[in-house]
């Protein structure tokens, strides 16, 4: 089968053997979302080699012994637990101290025509959810763990920083939620798809004219200057909740952080069946986020375009 | 009068006016505390000229239309507002946009016979405590501060780093509160004084080798590799209470603070009232902090003492 695998700094598609159940799910992929991640990986982050990919839909191949019938339309966790730790017990794999991660940690990813996940990752979709809006859940479901780990009640003056997919991602579940965030930005297209949503929108300029009016700030531009920026907009004793991760070390200010008591929270993955919901109930439109859809045979040159700039969200198709 | 001055990086005991009232209480010091802020002021931190110290207790000279007489003994809160911003209305000028603090920001403080303060800054000394621990009641504060943004349980593991003044004054709040602190230091004579309070000690290589069992863990030890340490024993989505102001900027590895969901809580200021209770409850003994004494004539000399490596608390006596 087809699988775009990153070794030692090079990105290539190859032909590899068909996955193996091992006890676990096998899914043929559909379609599979190029990640800000898994151009990071592709550049060393993280030290993967393998299959990346982390954002799919698909159609379950073999349950691997779980409820969810071959045939069946699937998305799924990207978390693989130990499945006997505490956290695992307690039903939430994502922070176990031994978990694979699809695409990203020990776990060959979903830029391939078949993956292997645990049975219990895989999430059903609603009828009602095309695939091009399905392979979205990931990272919905990342946008909307910034309400998982840092609940805001409507009314709470929020500013997102980042005009890339997760900043408008988050910006969506806000205002899904009845949240009135300001998407703070550099790029007018990308700006414009939030303003099209109802959403407010800033340059990074006007943002600081304001002064420090922000409660809640969330980081979602992938820059270490995003840092600096959330200080500069939010109030004191005000909450920044990161959500980028950038590689190496970040200059901060922590004195600011002391003497502001700045609360900051990180926030990486979140649960499917909140984002699963909003994308059933059309709270949230993702399709305008699709920049391309190609082939997985142009895998290599879909992640040179979703490097590229201006460029929002490659698909790739495995048809 | 007498007052020990920074100006322009030279500290110096300078002859200078009596301060007037100006409408606000003055209180003739008896005893003040060179904290490590004191220390960074002196070498530049927060561009601050005049007289340094925010420490102190003392004896009422003119009320400021306060209720608190002349000739009773009193300490300060070390934040001024503006009284008329929405924060201080709510009774917290902590934050007011506009304060000034004693000996740090705007506001000549506490190294010298006469410091002057808004009355409603001042707080009663209950007869159960002594001068020489009343003069404790703002790092005392700043300590149960930690517990005013970050409320933890009794069961929960906690580690606080840092073996200085903040760090074992944080420890002994802790354990008053029935929390079972674990403290990490490096310098033996000060793990010794809070072993002698019942206190769990640890050096760092010691702490490391424990794997990552902590809930909650207060940096103060006023080093930003602290920050590392902390997160290097922290659980998953744990919390770190920074305590410790340093200068310039920090290198913090931003992406496990992501990729582990770490809170981070910025603490400064606590509220007297707390510090004060536990004082005349002798639910902390603070005595065995106190280093040395010295007369305010060798305030200078005082300063370089402070800095030495081993010493705690020194203080200044006005007699």
């Amino acid at each position: 089968m087809r699988a775009l695998r990153v070794d030692d700094g090079t990105t290539s598609l190859a032909d590899v053997p068909l996955p193996s159940s091992g006890g676990e799910a096998l899914v043929r992929v559909t379609l599979s979302g190029i990640c800000n991640t898994d151009l990071e990986i592709a550049r060393g982050y993280a030290g993967f080699r393998g299959t990346i990919g982390h954002e799919f839909v698909g159609v379950v191949e073999d349950s691997g012994g779980g409820d969810i019938a071959r045939g069946e339309r699937v998305v799924g966790e990207i978390n693989a637990g130990c499945g006997a730790c505490e956290r695992c017990e307690r039903g939430d794999p994502r922070h176990c101290a031994t978990r694979t991660v699809l695409g990203i940690v020990g776990r060959d990813g979903a830029h391939a025509d078949v993956l292997r996940l645990p049975a219990r990752n895989l999430v059903r979709v609603p009828e009602a959810v095309a695939d091009e809006h399905a392979v979205f859940v990931e990272p919905l479901a990342a946008a909307c763990g910034v309400l998982e780990r840092c609940p805001i009640e409507a009314g709470t003056r929020v500013a997102v920083i980042g005009d890339g997919k997760l900043g408008l991602l988050c910006a969506m579940v806000l205002t899904a939620h009845g949240i009135a965030p300001l998407l703070v930005g550099k790029h007018d297209s990308k700006l414009a798809l939030a303003r099209a949503r109802g959403i407010e929108t800033s340059s990074v300029e006007d943002a600081r004219k304001r002064g420090r009016p922000f409660d809640v700030v969330v980081e979602a531009s992938g820059a270490s200057s995003g840092f600096d920026l959330a200080l500069d907009l939010l109030e004191p004793q005000g909450t920044l909740v990161l959500k980028s991760t950038f590689h190496g070390a970040t200059p901060v200010d922590a004195a600011r952080v002391v003497v502001d008591e700045i609360r900051v929270v990180g926030s990486r993955c979140g649960r499917f069946a909140p984002a699963l919901e909003l994308l059933a109930r059309s709270s949230v439109e993702v399709g305008g986020l699709i920049s391309e859809v190609l082939s997985l045979d142009r895998g290599v040159e879909a992640m040179r375009r979703a490097a590229a700039p201006g460029v929002l969200k490659v698909l790739l198709s495995m048809k």
